[in-house]
């Protein structure tokens, strides 16, 4: 990939080289939270990954797999013959290639002059996911001969349905057919939760053209034959529309008014031209852009790069229309992780929705109380009271999705067991830590009533049936389960699951108290569902004694029981890798599981998001300690390693986590983003910027702004919302700024230990 | 295709060629009738088709569609990186490319030389379908390094199960691993018949070699890293055998039992190298081949190749061991028709195995009678009685499985409805002729009374159900059918479906009255059944009655009821055209039902079946009105005209006729084979031959034998076997050698309607 200092809104890959194609279809991905599709190119080739998704379709292919997002029948694909040539990039020379992403309007274009035989032409491809209209996809592609000669060109172009989520097919091969002669339109039903898609789409010519259709097997093409003369060009665009019968924004989800939708989405545009739609979709994005940019003046034009690229992403994979999705740890972008949302969402994204889009962080959060039921149904399966919630979550009734086998085990060959879905516990915390973030951020008294309290209390009701009373020491714990740093199974008393699920606890109780003091008929609602007084006196009697992992003499926190008495081995070899599983080429899970390696920020980020429980020398030593014995492995490690080191001062090596961490999707490494860009690192890119270098925090509900920029920062400038105010700070190394509107309104916030009131505008050194 | 008059054991492509994958795979294809594959390359391309299967495992995809043969995870597949760069043969150079089927041994080849940037390297791959084992696939590889540097190799090969059916996938993901550290095991399951299915490979090197098991979704490979030095040459052994819970060679079909199975396949010949496996099945296809081998002295040296070919594909997809499953339309050799029986089995196919494997033949009729209930069903639910054999056949048991829905319509772009299933009625008498057919030619009296006189009652009392009375006519008729003519659908009084149909049920009335006198204990059992008594006064009611249509005037029996009054056009440009589906660019169903348009032999067929019912003049009469007007659209027409004009003495005409025939598959047009080769069409290559030529004819139930070589050949010799003889014939254009061992037993056959009587030689004027 390619950067260009002077293009910071473009991510641009230059040359074609078949390696990349997983890389650039997945970080120039296209998306407006409702669809999203991978930049596959229109061309067929060997290694590619085709992939479209609607958010929220899942489903899931039999009995033994989990519910997925469903890979729809591809609406971009073209194939072109010239004089009896298969055009592939493969073949020949090509010249000038420029494949790009207009992170500013989201456009995708590919341009290049392609030689091969007697044969030359430049060809011109654009596209992009309509913002403005959701449910449209748009393409444009120009073809101009540069040969002596006129070309013959046969093209093939439609909705092909031939493709699946790595061979797993999700869909019936439905009805199919042409619509008023010139509209085609498939209509394929996934196979088991029993959505129904309607994919329609329309090809439009400058010049009159033969054409003929072709139904195969799960496909409808369109077959065009024309001449494209010597120097002459030609235009084609490739419009489509997708609807389903789980979309909220019609009212009629029969098959026949689905149709009619399918077509009237690209009647009512038939007047429009490419750049028109385009034109308008930017302007949306143009408002996206315009709510809190961020400017950061660095020595590396990267930086200012980095945070475009990440907001572009968190945006094209947010369901901002719908709160019935999450957002999957790959977005709309790829099929790993099967489109499941985690505690990626609220450790790594919600917090830029708390801050920059408070409606759709509401959505986030709901999503999450409409999966009270799954949760409920996760705890029972497990013997468990209250709301567990799911280590991975597709439609929030499901509860757990997480898959139970996973990669090859390196010494027996045979499928390893995922763990996660049973002991991966700390997500439940995690949940109820975002909703407390999100209620702290926005002050929406009226989620955090209606129902924000009733996941914070039901989750710590969960916690209270699932601590384990060890008699010998007359107290709580927690065993048997994965922390953060999934390289340890079967732990007990991980200190980040101990100490979230003692917060939970302890918050529930005051939050109950404070209910039946102050909302009194909440209080009532939330007592004949949970049985409040009840719940309270259990959760009194243990919230004292659940064991919280206490320093050893030299000052560490014992990420578990038994973490500190492992083999310490040296890890520089797979630190130094970029290929994720290079430690999995020479042991396996359960060798792994008896050493001093973590997988990713695990007592660290507890440091990081309970920083009030400790103290700077603490958590100097820790991240002396534990950080050099971690790979990370995960994409969520570098962010939160940046944050705290930046809290701690050690400024250069934040901004060294910082490059890795821009660099997981943004750097060289050519294969770590085929499976889909990484979200939860993306939310990660503004937290380092935010919290990181822009100081921001929330600490026991209080708001601090204690910025320290990077040394190769000279400016940054952000912004963010605070219950219902809107916030600037713009800060170099020697002062900050903070500014609101002078709209009669105060904000409370710390610096330095001290507390501000701000009104309009404030200056403070640093 | 390049074939070479000094290798009539050989096809071969010269050249790589992308727009010939398909036809490669397809007429290259290797299998044992238990197994078939298509001859896909090792590494990837775009447009490849990538099929195994394994006879009789159908699958539906789910309720929509019908059942089809599933296609397995790939087992041929590997990929190659050298020196970082993907092995690909559409990039660089490639010298002196030959893939080449050996039709004597099944051996597959694939040689030639690849230069990309620096590389230059030389590649045989060889593999064959043990005939030897049934369960057993074999391949080698050999590479040389030809570049004055070491390459660097990355091998990455074991088992795909991202592979489909046209994107519909018939495997849930099974378990998967490696046994004893070598074997590679995945075990996928046909999701809706349950079918267990068991693949294990081994790799072999010459060298130790450094490897790394890799489990993805629904596939395992291995990955291995070696040099390959400067003039250095590695060796690569895969081996991979399939079994299934289907399987009737093995007792238990427990998964455990079926796993040993795969293991211990490669087991037991883990002392024995590719060459010794290859011998053991080569000598297998021997005794194929020394079983009546033909051999054709003609100026065209590729009619002795082609009936080579034709009997090579025919064992490679016949199931010569298991009577529940037939022959499909492809055979094993693509997704065409999905693995289904029609027709042709015993029109084209049949007398193949009746005349020379009469032990395969058995099979192929028993199948029909396995599938009795299946016949019942559909005649059930179309309210009719007896057995109505299906227009496709899967699993015997489950009647009709033609799919509802073919491709677009030229005209409305909305899918075409495809009546076969329910109105191509015609192969019920087709079964009954091909049951007749099998015992008259062996004398199969066991299966005659066990099976067969079954069979042709009981489709009579179909047919008897079946006629509509006409009060004005007082006669039978047969409205809204098809006959073998597709293009005219929903016609009455196809001449093809009323005779065949008349004399089902005239020789069933006789069967029951032999029976009943011969065989008091058979009709018996056969009367519980069928009610005989009732059925006899019934089908006696009826069979003078069934109307069957008369010539005209000018000598023509009118295809049907309303053929003759339709319009005449010019077909020559269709004629002339490779591209089978070139009518269907003008004009749709519809118009072309309106049209003296014929796919295929109709009336001429039944001519050449009952050859009795019509003289000289007739057929004459009806071969130059039929044939113009005659697209050849279907396989099956060629072959069926050549023969009828042998027998009218147009010799000239028949041998371009047997030139068509034999280009279907062997022919230069590149995409014929694309969907797999057309079995029907080989079964009549062998017909051309040897009914067409060589004049074996069973009429009335008596054999004849009256040759006319086309002007080409000077020589043809054959065999065959004729109730339990073993009869040799040899003929030129003076006279005919007739032999059979002189073991006391005689056989009569007519010649030019004089009878003979041959004990052990007989020499006859031509």
């Amino acid at each position: 990939m390619n950067y260009d200092q002077k293009k910071l809104w473009q991510i641009e890959q230059q040359g074609f080289d078949e390696q990349l194609l997983g890389k650039s279809e997945a970080i120039m991905a296209l998306g407006n939270g409702y669809l999203g599709s991978r930049s596959s190119e229109e061309e067929a080739y060997i290694g590619e990954i085709r992939d479209t998704f609607v958010a929220g379709t899942f489903n899931s292919f039999d009995e033994n797999e989990v519910t997925e997002l469903p890979n729809l029948p591809d609406m971009w694909g073209m194939s072109f013959i010239f004089n009896g040539r298969r055009f592939s990039l493969v073949n020949g020379q090509v010249r000038d290639y420029k494949k790009r992403l207009n992170l500013k309007n989201g456009e995708l274009t590919r341009e290049f002059i392609w030689e091969f035989e007697d044969l030359k032409m430049k060809f011109e491809f654009r596209r992009f996911v309509s913002q403005a209209r959701r449910h449209l996809l748009v393409s444009h592609v120009r073809l101009t001969n540069l040969t002596r000669i006129p070309i013959h060109v046969k093209m093939r172009s439609g909705i092909n349905g031939q493709v699946s989520n790595e061979g797993s097919q999700h869909f019936t091969d439905g009805e199919k057919g042409l619509v008023e002669g010139k509209f085609i339109q498939m209509m394929p039903v996934t196979t088991h939760s029993k959505i129904q898609i309607i994919q329609t789409v329309e090809h439009k010519f400058n010049i009159t053209i033969s054409e003929r259709p072709e139904t195969c097997r799960r496909s409808f093409f369109m077959n065009y034959d024309f001449d494209l003369d010597v120097e002459s060009t030609i235009n084609i665009e490739k419009r489509g529309s997708i609807y389903t019968s789980n979309d909220k924004d019609i009212e009629d989800h029969e098959l026949s008014a689905l149709r009619s939708e399918g077509v009237h989405e690209l009647q009512k545009i038939d007047h429009l031209d490419y750049e028109l739609l385009l034109q308008e979709s930017a302007r949306v994005w143009q408002k996206i852009w315009e709510k809190h940019p961020i400017e950061i003046k660095s020595e590396n034009f990267r930086d200012q790069l980095a945070i475009r690229f990440a907001k572009y992403h968190l945006h094209a994979m947010a369901p901002s229309h719908d709160e019935r999705m999450n957002i999957g740890a790959k977005g709309l972008s790829g099929e790993g992780y099967k489109g499941h949302a985690f505690w990626d969402t609220e450790i790594f994204m919600l917090p830029y929705f708390n801050f920059t889009h408070p409606d759709i962080a509401k959505k986030l959060v709901t999503y999450r109380y409409l999966g009270l039921d799954g949760a409920h149904k996760k705890a029972k399966i497990n013997g468990y009271e209250g709301a567990q919630y799911p280590w991975e979550a597709a439609n929030p009734a499901d509860g757990e999705v997480t898959p139970v086998w996973g990669a090859a085990d390196i010494i027996t060959g045979q499928s390893t067991k995922i763990w996660s879905g049973f002991i991966e516990q700390h997500i439940t915390s995690d949940v109820a830590f975002g909703v407390k973030q999100y209620i702290d951020v926005t002050g929406d008294h009226e989620f955090e009533l209606e129902k924000g309290d009733e996941i914070l209390i039901d989750t710590a009701k969960f916690w209270a049936s699932r601590l384990e009373y060890n008699h010998a020491l007359d107290n709580y714990e927690i065993r048997d389960v994965i922390g953060p740093d999934e390289y340890k199974e079967h732990i007990n008393n991980n200190a980040y699951t101990n100490y979230t699920a003692q917060w939970n606890v302890a918050f529930a109780i005051k939050l109950i108290e404070d209910l039946r003091r102050d909302e009194p008929d909440f209080y009532e609602k939330l007592d004949k569902k949970l049985n409040l007084s009840v719940l309270t006196e259990n959760l009194s009697a243990k919230v004292d004694k659940i064991f919280l992992p206490k320093a050893t003499d030299g000052g560490i926190i014992p990420q578990d029981d038994s973490y500190l008495t492992k083999k310490v081995i040296d890890l520089s070899k797979y630190r130094e890798s970029d290929g994720v599983d290079s430690l999995f080429h020479d042991f396996n899970l359960e060798q792994v599981n008896q050493m001093q390696i973590t997988k990713q920020a695990d007592v660290l980020l507890l440091m990081l998001l309970f920083e009030d429980l400790f103290d700077r020398d603490q958590k100097l030593k820790n991240f002396d300690y534990y950080e050099p014995k971690t790979t990370h492995d995960s994409s969520l490690s570098f962010s939160t390693h940046a944050i705290l080191s930046a809290d701690l001062g050690k400024l250069e090596q934040s901004y060294d986590f910082f490059n890795k961490a821009i660099n997981i999707d943004m750097g060289d490494y050519m294969k770590s983003s085929d499976a889909g860009i990484h979200a939860a690192s993306l939310g990660g890119i503004w937290q380092m910027i935010v919290f990181g270098y822009g100081g921001v925090r929330m600490v026991k509900s209080r708001l601090r702004i204690e910025p320290h920029l990077p040394k190769k920062w000279s400016l940054l400038k952000y912004g963010f919302d605070y219950r219902g105010e809107n916030i600037s700070v713009s800060t170099d190394r020697k002062r900050m700024i903070v500014t609101k509107p002078d709209n009669g309104h105060e904000i409370k916030f710390l610096n330095k230990d001290q507390e501000y009131t701000l009104k309009s505008q404030l200056i403070i050194s640093i």
